[in-house]
């Protein structure tokens, strides 16, 4: 792409000038638009070093309300984020409905300059890209517009600008090392970023290369690419996107009415007590292995209500060292969490390597509640089991083990436990009627969560099905996987 | 994709056939809704030898009314088909809107077939792959549903059903010799189609692969998949698609306005009269040449109502011989061709390799009256540089040598034209009304031609301007136009 890319020819400085104020003026009444139907842009700015991203960035955002854009600045990631998952970064910063976000470089620079230092083999960089592709993909399958430029210049002009800063010793701060070696090595790095290019090249989120010679020219080019992008993606808003094959391996799993809830899924006190004792003592351990090998682990909790989760959540905490773990409890989305990617306030919720991460209710909320309710359209949830297995494969390539529990009781079982908690005063706050409204849908829940657990059990992210009749079984059977679970990859 | 793909659960033979029931009905009902709203359904099936696709589209097209739906049986192209570019013998099939089209095997059969048996270079395997992501992204844009199965048994499976079919006379003649080489080379294949699969599983004509072991199962899996399809493909009818950067080199062209059209763009009779004939007969001899070379070439006309197009034509086409050339008058479509792809009117009537197909008017009417008179979206339009570009390329890669030309007056000279025609009565046939309606709109299609010429101007298709104030000028500049390019490529 960029090797055989053609200079477009530049317009005389009047035309120029005429344009450029015309294209502003859009983008001034376009900005109102994408805030009242709520389009989340995001404009990527990659490109040579000393192509002047930044100062376009600064141009561009002038005709912009400050109230619905946001700059990012994408330092190197620092060592906290280095113990996080490669697009982490990039995910914690996606912009909210409605508003602009603007990336001075991101994933692209990351993994170029990854490759050109010679940090990243062939075989990481096919991965990278593969998961660039998806989170590309997801964002555009979710109503995101990206828009992703690259400031291209030649390597003589790359040179005289180096230069000129250099020159003066008040902007020589702006020449970095970086900057030099690109010069240096412009044919290697055109290499690069030309293949990078050409293989992230989607057509729901294309590159455009922008001929960044002259500072109003590059802005006038990059303005009216972004204005008839804005105006494609308001034409689309709500669109339904094919749905993918999984293309993940699956495990074989049982469906819920399959599952024996009887006098074999029980334990005596003693035995629990005993075995409670041992298996703590052993989670313990392994704690502090996997924080010594920095594993970072992610366990997910998903059940019927009052089948015992809060309990069962306890006894494994109670055998880590608090400062290792976390519990995430798992409500409707806060108005900033909706505006954005659903599974946005996962990824930002992400355990650092050698962590254990916790969710009591999960991003499965998008195929159960989600879905019954209405909450998000039909293709909506449908393409949810792919992205959820293309999250946790990223979660999984990334190191981390995954580990997902469905606690399960019968329809009976849990009328004793709601008539049990609406008679006992102290128990009455964990009872609602929206408890008992959702106890209407078990049919419809049954329906969803047998969908979920067939097709999201994948080798790397198994469904564990905790019989919790007698709470003491699932407890025992939840330390049992998890220790099972560590103890493969400690 | 294939290497690593899951076998998914088959279900228990009563679900199966009650699922399998449902499936029908659903298609059965979807049939009209792909009618009345006009969609065109292209459903593509690849697989191994004796994996069953004949007899699964057999079965699929059971729930279908026969006046709407067609099976196109791809043989290997025939020798006439092999004189056309790569995709000819594809693009011809495609469906018309509200219609289904199933293809037994396609273009991947005959690209991975070319690699496997070694008659496909890798540079020749690459550009395949890029002129089909182009051609499929080009009819997904242009609101056709595409869906790719891929039927998948594995080597024993294959071996077990050769073995049988062999066994009884009556059905030996349908092992082929592909299907034994298939099996004995299983592997092999497995990698060739693994990464056909893998570099063409675009997102908005994603593959599936299916299990085809069992038949009523293989059914199931694409009766789902083509409903689903279809179901998304309806709520998103008449959706705008993002728009490409050019990538193909461009040449500088001039705009209308600043094209002189004064007297150094005429000719003296006795002039014109000896460079016609001089030059007609170096025409006549490069035809010949060509014909034996098997160069195929196309030209193009465009121009301003009254420019002349048609004496312009007549000069160059009584040079050649009649068998080896032919003119493509181009009117406003017809329905079955609206019912189209727009380009497939033109694909259709390309010429053969060393013959010479003229166009009297042509695609670019997409760009000029679709775009003016409203006759298409303005993503429509838009689009359209890009895929006609996309288009002229697969001609050029194909060895064709394409001429466009705008044959270019100023409106006072149109307007001289237009009342000799109107008060001449043996000419009268030539002037109408849409003729001045059109006139009436100048300045529009000026803006519009302007664009089109600067956008794509390529280096291997570019745009000639012939002035045609004095008629014999453009003529003879046509004339050189034509001899020149073939004598560069003889």
């Amino acid at each position: 792409m960029l090797k055989d890319w053609t200079k477009p020819a530049v317009p005389k400085e009047e035309e120029l000038q005429s344009r450029l104020a015309a294209a502003q003026k859009k983008l001034a009444a376009q900005q109102m638009l994408v805030k009242d139907k709520k389009l989340p842009v995001l404009v990527l700015v990659e490109g040579w070093g000393t192509a002047g991203k930044g100062f376009l960035i600064g141009q561009t955002i002038k005709d912009i309300d400050p109230r619905i854009f946001k700059v990012a600045s994408m330092e190197a990631p620092t060592k906290e984020e280095c113990r996080r998952p490669f697009l982490y970064h990039y995910f914690a910063q996606i912009p909210e409905a409605g508003k602009f976000e603007f990336m001075d470089s991101g994933w692209m620079g990351e993994v170029t300059k990854g490759c050109l230092r010679g940090e990243i083999s062939e075989e990481d960089y096919t991965k990278r890209i593969e998961s660039i592709r998806r989170f590309e993909r997801q964002l555009t399958d979710n109503g995101y517009l990206v828009v992703k430029f690259f400031l291209h210049i030649s390597r003589k002009e790359q040179k005289k600008r180096i230069e000129r800063l250099w020159q003066d010793k008040d902007t020589r701060w702006r020449v970095s090392k970086n900057d030099q070696w690109q010069n240096e090595h412009y044919e290697m790095c055109m290499e690069v970023f030309d293949r990078y290019l050409r293989e992230t090249n989607l057509p729901s989120a294309p590159w455009y290369i922008i001929d960044a010679k002259s500072k109003a020219w590059t802005r006038l080019q990059v303005l009216d690419i972004l204005t008839q992008g804005i105006s494609i993606a308001l034409e689309n808003r709500a669109m339904a996107v094919p749905l993918l094959q999984n293309v993940f391996p699956l495990k074989k799993m049982p469906l819920l009415a399959d599952i024996a809830l009887d006098e074999s899924k029980t334990l005596e006190d003693g035995v629990y007590r005993e075995e409670l004792k041992r298996l703590q003592q052993r989670l313990g351990d392994l704690h502090n292995r996997l924080y010594r090998k920095k594993v970072p682990v992610i366990i997910a909790y998903e059940g019927w209500d009052a089948a015992g989760k809060g309990g069962n959540i306890k006894r494994l905490t109670e055998a880590l060292d608090p400062r290792g773990y976390e519990v995430n409890p798992i409500a409707s989305p806060q108005p900033h969490e909706k505006a954005r990617h659903y599974l946005w306030r996962f990824w930002t919720r992400l355990p650092k390597t050698g962590h254990i991460a916790i969710f009591d209710r999960t991003w499965y909320g998008r195929v159960m509640v989600e879905r019954l309710e209405g909450f998000c359209s039909e293709n909506d949830w449908m393409r949810a089991y792919n992205e959820i297995n293309e999250f946790e494969k990223e979660l999984s390539d990334w190191g981390a083990v995954i580990i997902k529990f469905w606690v399960h009781i019968d329809k009976d079982t849990q009328l004793l436990r709601f008539n049990d908690r609406q008679n006992t005063p102290e128990k009455r706050w964990k009872i609602t009627d929206e408890d008992w409204r959702n106890r209407e849908k078990w049919d419809l829940y049954e329906v969803a969560v047998d969908e979920m657990i067939q097709k999201t059990s994948t080798s790397y992210a198994p469904w564990h099905i905790l019989e919790s009749v007698d709470k003491k079984y699932a407890r025992i059977k939840a330390l049992k996987i998890v220790v099972e679970a560590l103890e493969r990859v400690l």
